[in-house]
């Protein structure tokens, strides 16, 4: 996958902020790739960018239209459809995360062809991707892991990667889900990928790399969700991490849509180190990322402190904190 | 999937027994449903059952003409395509496990439609399946693991689910692959899942049941091989099993088609127990299953006993020496 950028973020008729989370996400990580928004009447969500119709973005040489609004089950609406091939008409490129695809909508179909503009489905793996070797791959690697689902993984790692630039040093920011794609412009939707070559898709991933090179790798779901650990295994194995670290969010007390207790991060270090060490025996953990957005400044510091003297490794909330202290263990 | 019974098994060409294992399989456990086999000019494998014409098969009764061969890269040779598409004309399905479609040669799906027959792929996923919910099940469940591919999963489950029917205890086994399937005529290629669903599509193939009924589910891969350890993980939290078997091959020094050492059997016991736990708290551990083929009597004996000794659970060779052990510690 091979974005054009600048964007047009798509926010569409969004209900609420949550469901531009995609469309933020961009906007938060990749900004100077983002001429401006593109939102319906109705649209309760704002990106904080410029409003901007197709033409005016057009004209502020935006080269992809952005599907940065998401909707349970991951449908395009048919009312979106006519600015869409708009959008194809007036020369943008369409990136969708979405589960429905834009190949499936002949209007769309038709409009890409006629003016010559793609398609780019971001939740679409590009197979075939091979079965894992196990082979050491030249280069470090850290992965970023969770104690649930959602707790900050991506934030985790791409704030990593920003802060090792930031000290000059070779990184590469790994996605592993849609919104990293789009966030990215490149990355492997890892839980789309049949599951034999999984383990395979992450190797193709990061692969062999200078010394001093660091891929630091979108974590998915956790080894103890019972829906996807299947998929943080395959994950864990092909990335072959130096150093990984734990992504936890400190109020929630039940894992996302199963009926189970949300994991510790003590057994969460465990287990991937115990799990890990198959395919890189060296591999450590170099820090807790602990998101406290429900939290007031004054327990957010209480958490990271306690977090930093229980496990005896650097605690932080990346969004609030900075990932300082992360980086210079990993780094030690 | 729904094979109709019996079957012709196509042998092809097979250039020695282990390419016919998957028509092996078939005629060793599911021998009754099985007329005959068909060989081409130039094969060199048996399957010790009556050779037969098309025409001899269908007067026989055959009703499905199963593809019992397999090749590197699990391509159908463009020579085998006259006889599908001569078995279609006489009014037999065709089943195949092979990695190619049997829907992507315009000659077969033609031969196909113009006879009213069906082509069935044991390979492809009936998608889509739902992500795993973690939630227990009635019934009980019975997963047979491995120190590494290839180490006799299939066959100590096809065993113990025998040994249970001869007790008069309801069970079924579960076919994960595709030999598995075209043996039990229906099952889930979990490897061929996309990863996100892997978990939910064997929470699907071993539903709530009677209390004392047993799924006995065949295994894939390894926790410990570093290109399938995610499958593996993703099939032991959806079997959610009560019980578990360790399958090992005591010749076998490192694992297959990677530069890895083999897992011992203890470090499976170990971790099946350590993630198991997560979605059935009272798995344990009631046997050994050791492929002893490449052993004598007198050595494959003392191999079984030490295992015995070393792991406190019951050990045999299912083919050597049945399961009756086995079935004694899982239902004890």
């Amino acid at each position: 996958m091979d974005l054009r950028t600048p964007y047009l973020v798509f926010v569409g008729d969004a209900k609420d902020a949550l469901a531009a989370k995609t469309g933020q996400g961009v906007v938060d990580w990749r900004g100077e790739a983002v001429v401006g928004q593109l939102r319906l009447p109705r649209c309760r969500a704002d990106l904080g960018v410029a409003d901007m119709t197709i033409r005016q973005a057009v004209e502020a040489g935006a080269k992809t239209f952005l599907i940065g609004v998401v909707n349970p089950g991951g449908v395009l609406p048919t009312r979106w459809q006519g600015v869409i091939v708009e959008a194809l008409e007036a020369g943008l490129d369409i990136a969708s995360g979405l589960h429905e695809s834009l190949e499936g909508i002949p209007a769309i179909v038709e409009a890409a062809r006629r003016s010559d503009r793609r398609l780019i489905e971001a939740r679409r793996p590009a197979e075939p991707y091979p079965v894992a070797t196990g082979r050491k791959r030249t280069g470090k690697r850290l992965l970023t892991v969770g104690t649930d689902c959602s707790v900050g993984k991506k934030y985790a790692a791409l704030a990593i990667e920003r802060e090792l630039i930031a000290r000059n040093i070779a990184a590469d920011f790994r996605a592993t889900g849609q919104t990293g794609i789009l966030i990215a412009g490149s990355g492997i939707p890892i839980d789309a990928v049949v599951a034999d070559f999984a383990a395979g898709a992450a190797e193709t991933l990061s692969p062999d790399n200078d010394p001093d090179h660091w891929d630091v790798v979108e974590g998915q779901g956790s080894l103890f969700h019972p829906s996807f650990a299947g998929v943080s295994l395959a994950l864990l194995h092909g990335t072959q991490p130096d150093a990984f670290v734990v992504c936890h969010e400190p109020t929630r007390t039940t894992m996302r849509n199963v009926d189970a207790p949300i994991a510790s991060i003590e057994a969460v270090v465990e287990q991937t180190i115990a799990l890990g060490r198959l395919t890189n025996p060296a591999v450590r953990c170099v820090g807790i990322a602990l998101n406290t957005s429900d939290l007031d400044a004054e327990r957010a510091n209480q958490t990271v402190e306690q977090a930093q003297c229980q496990f005896g490794v650097p605690a932080c909330d990346p969004v609030r904190h900075g990932v300082e202290v992360i980086v210079d263990e990993m780094l030690s």
